[in-house]
């Protein structure tokens, strides 16, 4: 057991606890093929998460207001459309799609990780995602968590230091009291630059051989599962 | 059962889910007992309580930024301590005294009956408690949230019209969708002005002979407990 000592637990969501691909590709399945379209669902999927940082990039510098994930999500569809043949879906149907992302499944260790954490640790998603949104993920997956933080409070996108910095003082903590999970480098380096700690959790499933099976920064803890985590943390 | 739907329920925190009067005296004992100190507690906790309104006024009313009701607990704690002779306390355990706040005991009937309107509703509590005080409060008394709304999110306090609409924005849901349950008529009349259905609860044994046990104003539901509450609302 570590002798590092955190009060405070917070999760990436997207990759991190669920799987958005295969998540997205089952719904955007579910309300198009009954529509009589047939596509390549994961690559409509990957497709569409591939506006994501281009998008929430135009909210960090400053040239697009901050708005909710959801309205973010809807936006990043609009741009795909003519790629996939989509262009005449009416705005009710595109809704509808855009509701995918609330849709999506846990990994299975993560219902009875979060549940192990929660014994000891105050667990929160920080996620860019806005809180209906995480509400949503959180009653789909049995998620108990202690408060909902992340972009909603922040008003920005990860990894501007507002998120991270907000989340530890939304709980009365200092930031080395903190620990960031997720499964992607890049939010854990910003994490540990504003002062947390660090867990990266690998999601090989995530993107089947690309993503990244261990962390290309030095992190506090490197583990397999959430009940990993829990087991190196003694939760 | 009314024809009413709502998707989400609100609750005020202090008096309508917890008894802060007899709490507040109570973790007060706790910290000056033992230092020889004896008052009489209750009508510590009273007076402590009497400064609330006094000190939000200030930050409603944009003469004090707003800061969570943690360090407002501070300052009207410093206000009362002439009062109680105890100025010679230092700041460690005006500190101590100050997380009383975060200690109290929910009314019997508020843990089932969080639990039984849950399987029907989006719940947060929309208070004027910041964040971590709410979540202290939520993991002492086994309350079950979606998210935790009201002051932190909203930046100011009730009765100001931004926690009402903040924390319907936040579910991604109309005010009329949402409900406000509070033993304080004031409170609802601000939620209802701001769209949102209103049910009273009687909490009598707030303040004993002084508490309204009826609304004075109208409201879609007056209840006697939260049981009460989810039995008229069919949940």
């Amino acid at each position: 057991m570590s002798r590092i000592q955190v009060k405070a637990v917070f999760f990436d969501v997207f990759g991190t606890l669920v799987d958005w691909r295969r998540g997205v590709a089952r719904e955007a399945s579910s309300v198009l093929g009954p529509l009589g379209y047939t596509l390549e669902w994961l690559s409509f999927a990957e497709a569409w998460r591939e506006q994501y940082q281009p998008a929430l990039e135009q909210v960090r510098c400053g040239q697009v207001p901050y708005s909710k994930l959801d309205a973010v999500h809807r936006r990043m569809l609009q741009t795909i459309l003519p790629r996939f043949e989509l262009e005449s879906l009416d705005d009710a149907v595109l809704d509808r799609l855009t509701q995918a992302w609330h849709r999506l499944d846990a990994w299975p260790d993560v219902p009875p990780g979060i549940a192990r954490l929660r014994r000891r640790f105050l667990l929160a998603p920080v996620s860019n995602g806005n809180i209906a949104l995480m509400c949503d993920l959180a009653r789909r997956n049995d998620l108990r968590w202690d408060a909902i933080l992340g972009a909603d409070m922040a008003k920005d996108f990860k990894p501007k230091p507002a998120l991270y910095l907000s989340a530890a003082a939304a709980f009365n903590l200092q930031p080395g009291d903190c620990m960031m999970c997720a499964c992607h480098s890049s939010d854990l380096a910003a994490a540990a630059a504003n002062g947390l700690r660090t867990a990266f959790v690998a999601r090989p499933q995530e993107f089947p051989g690309i993503s990244d099976t261990m962390p290309n920064i030095p992190v506090d803890f490197a583990c397999e599962s959430l009940l990993d985590l829990a087991a190196q943390l003694g939760a």
